[in-house]
């Protein structure tokens, strides 16, 4: 069985020096990957960032360690379109934002007095001010605000069911502190939106150190909870051997 | 001998789930503190972060683990108020910002319908901008741009010589591509503004895996030039100990 999980938190730079971090332990994946090898014989392309837990080396896994979304989704692009995988688990925390400029103080006001903003011209003003900015340099602090607009990234959770037409893949849908019902319908339509067998909604109020409560939801209607970690990770395994 | 050291990098919220954070891998303060413990007797208060290489645990070593800047004010305020060190080593990355408010692109055009934006008068603009803003909740990603307005941290290298009027204090400062020259005067500023003893004034350019290269500035005007991480930490403690 070949399997593909993805696990971690992406990493946008703004400079040289600062980014933007998406919080994951990978204790999820890492705890997904071990469930997997120990089921029976497997193969795992396991990506995922630096600084996470990280299932023990085996050879059962092959470590691709990435930063950005971008490297994400080139990384997943070259995989998932020159291999076959039986089930792709997709449990990273994705930024959905990378940044696209950012203005210290007096670069705003210098731009203000160029280039006025209204409601009117905001989205014009901000695909200016982008193609204007170069932020290769260090920011320079010497500013009392700064001001960093991110653009959206694309959502690499709709490429996989085009890469894999076949593969079973589990997507995540992460929510805070919403109502059982709500987390329930969002993650439903993000199942039918991908195309995906699975999604394992979760909030993040109900995820601690040794707690992490969600519902898997398959395509076909069925919820299972879970409510730790493992528990997780054996409900996915079951439902991919299945 | 009692020493105090800072290493790794902070990380601000943006939301529940984002951070802005500092790059530190946390191997410079790890050679600061393994140089300290092999020249003889020693007390360190280690101040770091989570994720980052760390020293080896040890009864020399006693670990304070914080995560933003504004943690980290607060574990200094008090172990420097309390206790007395022979000896600073503030090798932290701190972040100069920490998120004030954020704007979808819904927001923001709202904000300028009820309240235009120009230059004259941006800064109003921003701090209203702040006081309106809640951001306690998880970012939308329903945008397709999302603007993060970032204010200055107060900086703590300024408190510690008013805690620690007798201790040995060294600062670092970080530059990005910029000709020697350059670096030391801005390191020398830094050393005068904030009464330290000793900077380290390094370029981001001149730090890779194997290298780390700068130059060991003192108040009384030596500059002593290092390549790696160990022979930076050894000419610190060598000057401590003088």
């Amino acid at each position: 069985m070949k399997i593909l999980i993805t696990a971690g938190g992406t990493k946008e730079k703004i400079d040289q020096v600062r980014s933007i971090t998406n919080h994951s332990s990978g204790r999820l994946g890492k705890a997904i990957a071990e469930a997997f090898i120990a089921q029976g014989p497997v193969q795992i392309d396991y990506v995922t960032t630096k600084f996470v837990a990280k299932p023990k080396l085996s050879d059962h896994l092959r470590f691709h360690i990435i930063e950005s979304t971008s490297d994400l989704f080139h990384t997943l692009e070259q995989l998932l379109q020159e291999q076959t995988y039986d089930a792709i688990i997709h449990s990273m925390a994705v930024s959905d934002f990378t940044p696209a400029f950012s203005l210290s103080e007096t670069q705003f006001s210098e731009r203000l007095t160029k280039d006025p903003l209204t409601s009117a011209n905001l989205h014009d003003w901000l695909t200016t001010s982008e193609q204007l900015t170069d932020n290769q340099d260090k920011i320079s602090s010497d500013t009392d605000y700064l001001f960093v607009a991110l653009k959206k990234t694309p959502k690499i959770i709709g490429f996989l069911r085009k890469w894999q037409p076949k593969a079973k893949i589990v997507g995540f849908k992460l929510l805070v502190d919403v109502p059982k019902k709500h987390l329930l319908s969002v993650a439903k339509k993000s199942l039918a939106t991908n195309q995906t067998d699975f999604v394992f909604a979760n909030d993040l109020t109900q995820i601690s150190e040794n707690k992490h409560h969600g519902y898997l939801i398959s395509a076909t209607g069925s919820i299972e909870e879970a409510h730790t970690k493992q528990e997780i990770a054996q409900r996915i395994v079951a439902n991919i051997l299945n």
